[in-house]
């Protein structure tokens, strides 16, 4: 973002502009992913995670189908807000040497990145509700729900098991 | 963070860690939500931003609290995460001409700010729990509650009148 002044004139144009913020965002957790992935020792947390890759890769996709259904050119601009969010998970990651904190410590950044995401699909959806495209709505949706349930796994694999070998 | 190196070792430090994290964050959104008071347009979000204020300031009494039931000096560590979301939040809001558009755009910033401080508490309630902290959980879940109760009236209000108004 920022790379225009004054261009939001209506709430179209504040839609296409975060499409393409989370278009930006879910491209730049694709590439954050593999890095999580080799510092995860858990099992069970590198497998969510190479399950979540798969999933992001989908949800470019679908995100790319919402830019062709509303007419708009495939274009990211960029995000400060999850370049922010993986800088700090990258740096806490950096400074944790024990290996079970250290999954603890992955856990709560992914559900950083998943809160940021299901916050920005979520206002999405009801954006494109509101502009008559509950055709991109629908597709919106699938992405959310997939954030949702990543959001719930984790949560649920850090109480049953990451927290309690950390602490 | 970032500021040292492999100096966290246990659960313990980690959740010191993170506790500096929201401490800076909660005074980051202090310090924000002065100018999005005076951008927004429509009263009942003007009121909900200003209402938010007052909720920030209790927010930070409390976090200072958890520092010193849990012996630990109160003290902020940079937040990069939190500085992209309001970066993002103050570019985007710098990129819209329309009033009723610039609404939907404040709540949609003040939602990803919800977010973040919702994963972050989530993680601190659990990790506090975790660390046999049920006194300190207590108090962080008063800010989870917070949070979560904004932001459901932040998505109520944006269905019910701003987004409407945009569109």
């Amino acid at each position: 973002m920022g790379l225009f002044t004054k261009d939001i004139k209506t709430l179209n144009d504040l839609f296409v502009h975060q499409l393409k913020d989370i278009y930006y965002a879910e491209n730049r957790i694709a590439k954050a992913l593999p890095q999580m992935i080799k510092k995860a020792t858990n099992a069970a947390l590198k497998e969510g995670f190479e399950l979540h890759l798969t999933q992001t890769e989908t949800h470019i996709k679908n995100v790319e189908e919402v830019f062709r259904m509303h007419g708009v050119a495939v274009e990211a601009v960029t995000c400060p807000a999850i370049d922010g969010i993986i800088k700090e998970a990258e740096e806490v990651a950096g400074e944790v040497a024990d290996k079970q904190v250290l999954d603890a410590a992955l856990i709560a950044a992914a559900q950083a990145v998943e809160h940021y995401e299901m916050t920005r699909y979520g206002t999405l959806v009801a954006w494109a509700k509101r502009l008559g495209r509950a055709d991109c709505a629908a597709v919106l949706e699938k992405n959310l729900k997939d954030e949702k349930d990543a959001d719930a796994k984790l949560t649920a694999l850090a109480d049953a098991e990451v927290n309690r070998l950390a602490a």
